[in-house]
């Protein structure tokens, strides 16, 4: 059963050149001559599908029952769930939970919230931060997750340490029901883990990386533990599937977004794209989305080896918030941008302004009115400014913030994403330039193996002139 | 007695073309170019700072002894203590408060929070956020702290009118102890507010913008409040009074960020900065600094009028998380970026990495390191991958996150926005470009005196061509 009233659609009007004229906009023919292209990249991206060396496409056919049952068991007998992770293993659900989960949930009693546990994404290892979060937590009411798809992540893995180190001295044997892994089915260093000390532990399919992996359990899990409706959001996320079938660019969602960056970027050099939710609640997609973008995208070579230094830069901002602070410099400043508004037809409360403070023209205005009108008034003001001051802008419309908007939302930006990849012509599933810092750090720690480029960098830095102010 | 350990201090070794090259890095030359315009800018400043014209430079001269008196009666009496203000009216308070307030105090009790409120920041209008808020909260252990210069802000008097509204209905007559309003010491709506109301009230002084205003009383009270050290916040700022005093470039930590920052924009074609601090506890000094830059810079016109579109894009981004994010982009994407670091050289905790998991090689490199090791390590390896790959990169470091050093950075970041004002020969301490916004909002919500402008936008909308995919 689907319920087409629900799709999240998109109006690009203000992007093409009758809207912001033809030095900053886009024109029909710019649109029409990348149809070749689309067609090849589709064909590309069927291809990976097909052959099954891309996994994201099907995970909205995964059974849940497994995730589901476990989240009834935390229920049950847990107040707080943390993700140990970092990256794609952290925000995807840190950026679902912050739009259909309960985002005040540490002010709330249990009953308040429904029975489910609060949730923690830890995705750094700042010491006094993680250290406070340990510290304010209650380890025998708590369920610690760690993610990691190879196990061999130096942040997640010392977070594990710590906790580990933590839960075996205040709870001696007990510890092992208090973590569960979700890491790849067969190999790496935590699935050992799992098997000598028999931790429950789901799986991230080997075809599926981390920054497509929140529609798994790297996802799933958290997002059904803090009570979010899993089913929901992968019915939204089949429900874009089966939208984004055509190699049309102008008819499907997910291309057309793409196309539209594509053009902006490379014809129009607006090397950075802004996502703008108008809703605090979805202000963590906007942070997904800049995982997603930057590092599917940002790429020193094609996928043949030519030297291209692809990608356009993602900024997270917040309407109404950054109204009062980035908007004077998008609407005033350079035109190197790009903008992608959310906006939310229906929010799920109503907060009306009451008439008070007499007749004063600075408030009279306001009385009688929604809040959640003068949001969305603030939201087409910003589009309008930035639409008159040539400023390109497109706006992604979700009829209400729900599990099952979220789901179409996350598969649109996933393809859209693979899809840009292809228009670039770079490698969207790889990412070989993190790691050299990885093998910085490995070097660093003295990691075994390590010792000459450990050498290397010493002597390097020592060389190095230092200048300071001081 | 000033403790000159404490100082922070900017490396910039990195952005230099020793380090980065030619085409990406600053010569010695092209800095000593900016002297003469330096000692221009640093005239022009004094003469703004002498004749009071501009308030910053003077704020940690002010007296806090009402403030802290407030603050100690609002630990003894309330569990919850919320800014209702946007923009520089929010951003300040909730940035410090992040760096050097209790981060966790929502899941403390009141005696593990040392008997401090807990501090909200409300910065939006966003009906569902707002109203969960609202509903998790006492009223009648809740101080509201409704925050605007002006007065004018609708954001920020909608919020106020629904607050309003709700104590009325919940407290009756008691409800106006429970507000204390920051705002012009004479003029505006919320001034009269106060008058009528007789509420509590604090002044923001009319030399001193928003973004440039935390410092004040606008800061101040919510950060007393939740217990920072506003002293210490003030004595650091007057440290960095004291080491900014010379037109010096490359002596003056001000206006040598400045400088470095300009020619990276304007010669070496690095339209953005990112701001990265390896501390969780300073990821929302990134967000005030980037409201602090873009506001202040981004702007169309010179003070003569001239046509420029000027501006450098700030972004935030978060150490280590962001190397799993954005670090890929910046170190293999294009060279269209500089990066100024934060970077802490001792932190509050220090947490150990047990040695579990026995002898593999994936986990027992880190055995018996810390967390705070881990981190600054991979700090050093994206500064070195970032040099290696001929992106230039600077570092401030901080000897310690403190009230102290929070207080030195914030003058800092202050006085290099003025400076670089000077520097692109830009007014930074108006925003005309979200007049616009503003007055389509005050049109279609219906304020008296703008049906004109109502008239013309609905007119214009209803000619554009839409297109949409749906």
């Amino acid at each position: 059963m689907t319920d087409y009233k629900r799709d999240i659609t998109i109006d690009y009007s203000n992007v093409m050149e009758e809207a912001v004229g033809p030095e900053h906009g886009i024109s029909q023919g710019e649109l029409e001559l990348l149809r070749p292209r689309a067609a090849e990249v589709h064909k590309w991206l069927a291809g990976l599908k097909e052959k099954g060396e891309i996994g994201f496409f099907k995970l909205h056919e995964a059974d849940t029952t497994k995730i589901k049952k476990y989240a009834a068991r935390v229920r049950e007998r847990y107040e707080n769930f943390v993700v140990l992770g970092i990256g794609g293993s952290a925000l995807g659900a840190s950026a679902i939970n912050g739009a259909v989960g309960r985002n005040f949930a540490p002010l709330l009693t249990k009953r308040k919230r429904d029975g489910y546990p609060r949730l923690f994404v830890a995705d750094n290892i700042d010491p006094d931060n993680f250290g406070q979060l340990l510290s304010a937590l209650d380890p025998k009411k708590t369920i610690f997750n760690v993610v990691s798809k190879s196990g061999a992540t130096a942040e997640t893995m010392s977070q594990f340490m710590v906790v580990f180190g933590m839960l075996e001295k205040k709870l001696k044997g007990k510890w092992k029901k208090r973590v569960v892994v979700t890491t790849d089915p067969a190999k790496g260093v935590l699935r050992e883990i799992v098997n000598e000390h028999k931790l429950d532990s789901f799986e991230v399919p080997p075809n599926v990386g981390g920054r497509f992996s929140v529609g798994s359990a790297v996802g799933l899990l958290p997002l059904a533990c803090a009570g979010v409706d899993v089913d929901a959001l992968l019915a939204g996320s089949a429900r874009m599937a089966e939208r984004t079938r055509s190699d049309d660019i102008t008819g499907n969602p997910a291309y057309l977004f793409s196309a539209v960056m594509h053009v902006a970027d490379v014809k129009k050099r607006k090397p950075m794209v802004v996502m703008m939710p108008y809703s605090s609640r979805l202000y963590g997609m906007a942070d997904w989305f800049a995982q997603l973008w930057a590092e599917s995208l940002g790429k020193r070579t094609t996928r043949g080896g030519s030297v291209v230094h692809a990608g356009q830069t993602p900024i997270k901002a917040l309407g109404a918030t950054d109204q009062h602070s980035q908007v004077q410099l998008y609407v005033e400043g350079p035109f190197d941008k790009i903008f992608a508004f959310l906006e939310v037809e229906k929010f799920d409360s109503e907060l009306r302004i009451p008439s008070v403070f007499g007749k004063r023209p600075e408030t009279s205005y306001l009385a009688g009115s929604t809040m959640n009108e003068l949001l969305n008034i603030e939201l087409q003001g910003t589009k309008y400014a930035l639409t008159i001051h040539n400023r390109p802008n497109l706006t992604i419309k979700l009829p209400e913030i729900s599990a099952h908007t979220v789901g179409q939302l996350v598969y649109m930006l996933e393809l859209s994403t693979a899809f840009s990849g292809g228009l670039y012509d770079v490698n969207p599933f790889d990412q070989p330039g993190v790691e050299f810092g990885k093998n910085f750090a490995y070097a660093m720690m003295g990691k075994e193996g390590y010792s000459g480029l450990k050498a290397e960098i010493t002597a390097k830095l020592k060389d190095s002139k230092r200048r300071t102010v001081e």
